[in-house]
């Protein structure tokens, strides 16, 4: 369920007035996603995706529509915000902060193909590229220095041979420096669910709102983390993860250093959503909106990519 | 026949380098337009409109594009321009300025209903109000300066009669001040030929390369001289003015000023293009670029408005 603020035909008439979007012909929940109230909403003049934000704020929105209109007009296949006859991409609908983006196309896809993950590694390598002149800068709230933070939190929760691993993991993680690899935005949480296909077409990344500046790289690991492993064991799917960086490579080779660092990357991809998922399920902060899922999950990721580094 | 300029495979898959549009799949002349040279462009990520200017100059055009790409974000239906990596939407190719546009679906209405005119006022009004955010400023380069200047320039050409008539309005509409009217971004030549329907949905204005501020109602005047009008006869069509006006209105309310004047304001109108197809006529500039229009035409619509002005 992810209506959880409720919008009236009336007040979103209302609001819809701002825009040059034409006359209200329907609303209708969307029943997906986690954190935001989401609707579809057709009016005379097309079909969007209202947003309502549950935890962000009005003045932080900015940042990331104006990212998803800059790599729309780059064509990156994305939505694209809409603006209002103040030209703002956000305002407050319901006592919420509010945005229509366009609708994509086509659904999520569960079971990915390596045409699929082609496809994806693609539209990555053009997003990165697209991104390099995006003038906003904010850096990767969820990076080493939040991890770190947070595995002290979550380490009185944890069974000893757990907090073990955790802890090291972090060690690991602070002997590499990443420094001079490539930077720039990334979405940092490309997962199956927030890319829409039709059929083998790509239609649009989205849910960019834990974007923010970091190495490009570890935005692949933690797409390859998610597109190109067994979700059941963890395991790297080889086939699929050379068709996903094959792809990504045949738009913007990676450097030497890049090759090198990846099978670490994939393990600080695996780290942090593995800590992410640690927090939330021992610390859940709003019983009603989230349902945590299985850290487990990112700790068996995390196992294979120790044991067995991806070949490059 | 519209391509002035030969794009070869090489030199176009070369300058695509400069965006994150994929790899070419398919260049494609368009016998359509009949100013700059148009191709369908085909990539693995999206098809698009590829034009190269004849005229313009590179430094003119981002005032168009920009226009456009501002349109495009505020759901008014246009192409959308794509911006290179270096965040440009024009850069030159095969010496000419040259732009990638999203590619609109449809075809132009030849004979247009009066569902289609509605569709077209309503998609006017959002135009005009959405525009009003619009920071860079231009007059209309074809206003009453210019019209003024090219009438002497046409009279020695034309015969005596016409020449009067011609003295006239330029001076019937030298006594009009239009000065209190709403003003804002105008099409400024939004004919028949430059809207794309598929069916009677409106999916796109374009060729805003006349744009620029002007009032309102003269936008609206030049679209009613050509939407609804009996092309034969020159003749106004009161049932397609009507359904464009009250669409429009259903918008944006015409003030009272602006009621007043819209009969002079469709006498200037068609002076306008009677002008321009007069000049283009007997002072054509490279006789194989440009087929001119017959300059009797709006003759005819002018001689129209003048005896029977549209009631409101």
């Amino acid at each position: 369920m992810s209506v959880y603020t409720t919008v009236t035909q009336a007040e979103l008439e209302s609001w819809l007035a701002q825009y040059t979007l034409g006359q209200l012909v329907e609303l209708k929940g969307i029943a997906a996603g986690i954190t935001n109230t989401n609707y579809f909403v057709t009016t005379t003049q097309g079909r969007y995706v209202l947003t309502l934000f549950e935890t962000l704020k009005l003045e932080e929105l900015p940042y990331y529509l104006n990212l998803m209109s800059h790599l729309a007009r780059h064509g990156v296949a994305c939505p694209a915000p809409m603006a209002d006859r103040s030209d703002r991409f956000v305002s407050l609908l319901a006592g919420k902060p509010a945005c229509l983006v366009s609708c994509l196309s086509g659904a999520d896809v569960a079971a990915p193909n390596p045409a699929q993950c082609r496809a994806v590694g693609v539209m990555m390598a053009d997003m990165h590229l697209a991104g390099d002149t995006y003038p906003a800068r904010m850096a990767n709230p969820r990076g080493p220095a939040w991890w770190s933070a947070t595995a002290q939190v979550v380490y009185p929760h944890m069974d000893a041979a757990d907090a073990a691993m955790l802890h090291e993991e972090v060690a690991f993680q602070s002997e590499h420096r990443f420094d001079a690899l490539p930077t720039g935005v990334i979405h940092a949480d490309l997962f199956r669910d927030n890319v829409m296909f039709d059929g083998e077409t790509l239609t649009g990344f989205f849910d960019f709102y834990f974007a923010g500046v970091d190495t490009w790289l570890f935005d692949l690991a933690v797409c390859l983390n998610d597109w190109c492993i067994d979700l059941a064991s963890g395991q790297n799917d080889s086939q699929r993860a050379e068709a996903l960086l094959q792809a990504y490579q045949a738009v913007r080779p990676l450097r030497k250093a890049e090759r090198m660092l990846l099978p670490a990357m994939l393990r600080a991809g695996a780290l942090r959503f593995w800590i992410s998922r640690l927090w939330d399920f021992h610390l859940p902060r709003d019983a009603a909106m989230l349902v945590p899922h299985d850290p487990t999950h990112f700790e068996r990721v995390l196992r294979e990519r120790q044991a067995w580094p991806l070949k490059l």
